[in-house]
């Protein structure tokens, strides 16, 4: 094209992207259950990765202003308020399939998400990382916030061209700009979804794990598991102690695995994790969450039972479908902004407050594990209903 | 919230329930075969599962107004006239992925369908169900109403934390509210889809089974069968005789199952049944049938190739996409109402009557299992139009 209509497409894009990353956030006023509300627009998607990461904006070098680089999806993003901002560390995905961590700002915590220039620079270690994704960031009690993700590399034992290992990356940073990176977590089994607590336990650093976890493939044991650690600047994951099993015919029959770092209410630890149960068209991933003790985060308290997050409407479809994981939220002033991505695709972002949450994790019925006393609590709850 | 605030919440909750509860529903114009006419809504969602059974509605105990137990779906339903009414007996799935029954009435058989006061108190046998799903109602010519369901156990002998033992449980009741639970059916494989002919045949009960079925993994041979059973108060299952084949190439190449309890028409016993084909994305379900002899119903006497309901719009996508399912359908004055579930998430209805069925069943060319066979019924059907 010419120099005219390059400067028009160049300025049309421009405008088109301004409209989405500026775009005011607002409450879905047709979803009600109570609990949380949810939000009109995503978060975040793949048409909010920055311009200058995707067109060469030269004439000369870009005639057909073609987009140089395809950012594919934008979603599973790890979330804490920092320096008077709420920021994510998204997990952006390339066309090519390999996913980075890039941090985006917003004064509000709902909209006007802007990232910083450049996508996060991760310091390797001496194997390097084919992808990594689903960063958990912690805010310790030892002054630096720790970013724990998943760091995957080809199997080299399996000819299956498609066969990886999976473990534990750890970083940390002061300001979420410069990120030191810290040896992987030393682990005889695959480890994904793995978080810090924010606290010290009986004096050392605590991991929430997925004991004997496989890459996609996992056991008949398991579940979301704990582990001491003496040192995050050499990691090594000793005897886990799993906190909330998997269990037949529920939301998290198959897998599940921590979400977002937990948040500290005077009640309790609040959890907010995945669960994942097979179905004829594959996997399904929803969101549940229980709380755990504040005298002692390994003794779990309080379990509602079944799901608290399912996809809903277009959350439902994407390049990964029937998904919803999150892997941050952030708690501040007694508000919970819960960032869960949908489908492997986009980033959307659920509000409550602590006291709704707490009041949930009391006062659902627990998961009774058969249809009859699924059956009875309804029953119990219509005569309480009658007597009202 | 306050009081005001609560009271305020709780009519805006009860006021949408009625719209969607009361909404009239309509023939979708935009679908056209002649066939079977669609509807436009729904007939059933999770939307319409009581409030009373969802939330406590007492200020006190539920101040936020917290759904206490989520309806996660509302989807394969048996179906019979009963007592001046269109009864459903609905597939009510919680947010914990229990499923359980619940009674349904509507005046016309399209909209306005009233829940009973509570969900069905289902009598347990020895050995507690831990689900239970996709009930077939039967009025038996023997004065009873039977349903026959899946009863669904976790598997000990696996230690796949999803590993399940499917059998067929049977009740039995006069009038729907009074429920008598009989023995499961004894039978040496795992046993789904189950129905109840509604006729003696040879004097004993006739079912139609599926013969060596695993549970989700269904083997090389199989289809849906017949056998005769003695006494339905001790059900045991001996010889099978499978009567709907299995057939590589076709809508039921993976597997195949009995659908609504068989219509009785003056033309032979119309069967709606489902069947499944595998895909990159998982499982493909779709609603085919065929009919039986008035003298020997295990005699197949039409075969339409092909299917007669698959997913097309929203019907596609669910908690299980790429599903069309029906466990009911309902003859009345020689119009027939077919309540089919999409994706395992919602419940429809296609109507249709009587003789249109019949003549679709008789003059749709049967399977010629080739893509030739196929272009020959086609250009045959040119040449008729051009001497038309």
């Amino acid at each position: 094209m010419d120099k005219t209509m390059f400067d028009a497409a160049l300025s049309k894009l421009k405008a088109d992207y301004k409209a989405i990353a500026e775009r005011k956030n607002e409450v879905d006023i047709t979803w009600y259950n109570g609990v949380y509300d949810r939000y009109k627009y995503p978060v975040l998607t793949n048409a909010n990765i920055p311009l200058t990461w995707r067109y060469d904006m030269n004439y000369e070098r870009n005639p057909y202003l073609l987009e140089r680089i395809g950012a594919n999806a934008a979603f599973n993003s790890g979330a804490i308020f920092h320096d008077g901002k709420y920021v994510l560390v998204v997990r952006v995905e390339g066309n090519d399939r390999k996913s980075y961590f890039a941090v985006a700002r917003s004064e509000n915590g709902i909209d006007n998400f802007v990232f910083d220039k450049y996508p996060v620079r991760l310091p390797q270690t001496d194997e390097i990382d084919t992808n990594v994704y689903d960063m958990r960031l912690t805010k310790h009690e030892d002054g630096w916030i720790y970013g724990l993700f998943c760091s995957e590399r080809k199997d080299k034992t399996n000819p299956d061209t498609s066969a990886a290992v999976a473990k534990c990356g750890i970083v940390r940073t002061k300001d979420l700009v410069n990120w030191e990176r810290l040896p992987d977590l030393d682990s005889k089994n695959q480890q994904r979804n793995v978080v810090l607590h924010p606290e010290f336990v009986d004096g050392k650093y605590m991991l929430y794990t997925r004991p004997s976890d496989g890459f996609i493939d996992v056991g008949g044991g398991g579940g979301i598991g704990c582990a001491l650690i003496d040192d995050m600047t050499k990691a090594t994951l000793g005897e886990e102690l799993i906190i909330d099993k998997k269990v037949y015919h529920t939301i998290k029959e198959v897998k599940n695995g921590a979400g977002a770092t937990p948040i500290k209410t005077k009640y309790g630890w609040l959890h907010i994790v995945h669960g994942v149960r097979n179905t004829a068209a594959g996997l399904r991933y929803v969101i549940y969450c229980f709380m755990t003790s504040l005298e002692d985060p390994r003794k779990v308290i309080y379990t509602p039972g079944g799901h608290l997050i399912a996809p809903v409407g277009e959350e439902r479809i994407g390049d990964v479908s029937n998904v919803v994981f999150t892997n941050g939220a952030i708690e501040k002033d007694g508000n919970i902004y819960i960032y869960y991505a949908s489908s492997d695709t986009r980033l959307h972002l659920a509000t409550t407050t602590v006291e709704k949450m707490v009041d949930y994790c009391k006062n659902t019925p627990q998961d009774g594990y058969t249809t009859h006393t699924s059956v009875d609590a309804i029953c119990r709850l219509v005569d309480m209903n009658d007597k009202n």
